[in-house]
């Protein structure tokens, strides 16, 4: 493991401040390293508010600014963060017109952002995202994982909450959102968590795995490597079948890496996944390629498509000005 | 080796017509693939070409639009483009008043890039970028190498070209902001090639090459893995020492990814140089932070340092809308 780093305990906090210095006319950070905030707290708009465990960058904190969160908790790498946390981000991006958390499925996340949100003195909902079609149940899930659509969901609610929408609102698209998107992954290396050390799990150098989470936990299958027209065939169908688009439907279509994998193949992958998206009938009307929702330096993608009506691309282009996304100002 | 292809003769091809679908809003793709080009081609604009091998995306196709270059000549991974591929693209992006070519300094680039401007009827001009302070000519160079720091040249003079510079104000510009940008990198690993099928160097699991160039070509020296601290102190007093800054002025700071280094460590890398900077009385007046001119997907980074003016950071808030770099609009 060869690493950019100081103390193997000091990473994230040495990260954060790089962040904060390197985007303070977007965000601030939090005392205690406890959340990224946006600089200016609109009023009167209800507040979002994502996080998990680090790692996944620019997952969550390159998406606060106008437009997407309000805030976003970083846990320590792969790793939940605490109930405080998220009650002290609430606290600090507090506009009055309550809270929404957007949390991951995975068993710490909800576990902690539940406790939160019960404690909460702010009226509060959560949007849930459990859009990872490769398995039902995993080893740190019960139910389907959150994994890249997550980006999906934060930006189209951040615009909706930008242009005023209401708890009640939110909630209700965001969980729209959420079911109008799937992702399935595969995993070409393994990453490897600095304060563990080691791989988080071994792979042949002739092997890929099918269905992967985000942390690197197993998906569906172990398998040799295949052509990237195959694999693109195998993820866009697993993510088309479980959506069941309608003819006519327009989608947005996500191809994320996860860190390791050069912009050259992800572009590759778009498309190789736009001959399966345009046997299969549908039609793509906005692009995002990007290593976005990473896990570390593995090599691997996702492919996520939501199904958008009009108002949702109209909320994705409305505009965004964050560490990661922005356009429209 | 295990990448995202199907035919390893194929893999730039596939990748630009996935680059061209997603983008389509913004660039067209020329034929057979000699170059990547704006979509708007705007009449009494000097125009700017920049090219090189792939194997560094984003760069370059990822900065044709708005505000950038008007068009890219890729040429195979780590290959130069040929002088029919520049002539292609310079008369397919031609808006009369004239062409400015913006070459990395390699040997390969450099002949075929003179050798496109000598029979190019219009008028034209070249800036050579060689920001690259670790060495004094180099395995694939005469003179310094041309690097991450090309991005801040094309940016700028992207922005001039827009506001309606003329070619020779635009060369003029050009060798300025180069002579003002100064660069240095470290690599963690190798990358590999496809064609060649095996790591480009050999690197031990302890050891860190410094002064690498970005095709992982041999730099200073191989020393064992150094603090982040240690790396950004020696990278940075490289670049520092180079430019010779007077006490108060302000320096654009882009912090490059080599394609295998997660943004956690970047980040980390940004708060490392910010240290050194702090220390020697530089005030940081712009970031930029991501993979950006990258090496496949070798881990490591690069610091650059480019000294701005009120007129350079002006032209770098510019509105840009390209592939990689957007804001503004």
């Amino acid at each position: 493991m060869k690493n950019f780093m100081n103390q193997v305990d000091s990473v994230l906090e040495e990260s954060l401040d790089g962040f904060a210095a390197a985007h303070s006319d977007i965000v601030v950070l939090g005392e205690d390293y406890e959340f990224v905030r946006r600089k200016e707290i609109k009023q009167g708009k209800v507040a979002l508010i994502s996080g998990g465990g680090a790692g996944h960058e620019p997952l969550h904190a390159g998406f606060v600014g106008y437009g997407m969160l309000d805030a976003a908790c970083p846990g320590q790498i792969f790793t939940s963060p605490t109930p405080n946390q998220m009650m002290n981000a609430a606290n600090a991006v507090d506009g009055g017109a309550g809270v929404l958390f957007i949390v991951k499925n995975y068993a710490g996340d909800m576990m902690n952002f539940q406790m939160a949100a019960e404690i909460l003195d702010q009226e509060n909902a959560t949007v849930i995202v459990n859009d990872d079609v490769a398995v039902e149940n995993s080893t740190h899930t019960t139910g389907r994982r959150g994994v890249a659509g997550t980006l999906i969901v934060e930006r189209i609610l951040g615009a909706a909450a930008e242009r005023g929408d209401s708890l009640l609102e939110l909630k209700k698209l965001g969980d729209a959102v959420n079911k109008a998107t799937a992702s399935m992954a595969v995993a070409l290396s393994s990453c490897t968590v600095p304060a563990a050390g080691k791989p988080t799990f071994q792979i042949s150098s002739t092997d890929m795995e099918i269905g992967v989470g985000i942390h690197g936990e197993p998906g569906r299958r172990r398998v040799p490597l295949a052509s990237a027209d195959e694999i693109a065939l195998e993820l866009t169908k697993a993510v088309l079948d479980d959506l069941a688009l309608k003819p006519g439907q327009e989608v947005i279509l996500l191809v994320n890496g996860f860190g390791g994998t050069p912009l050259l193949e992800l572009y590759l992958m778009v498309n190789a996944a736009h001959k399966v998206l345009a046997g299969a009938g549908v039609s793509v009307a906005r692009h995002l390629t990007g290593s976005y929702v990473t896990s570390l330096e593995m090599a691997g993608c996702s492919i996520t498509v939501c199904v958008a009506d009009s108002e949702m691309l109209a909320l994705w282009d409305a505009p965004v000005h964050t560490a990661a996304l922005r356009w429209g100002m």
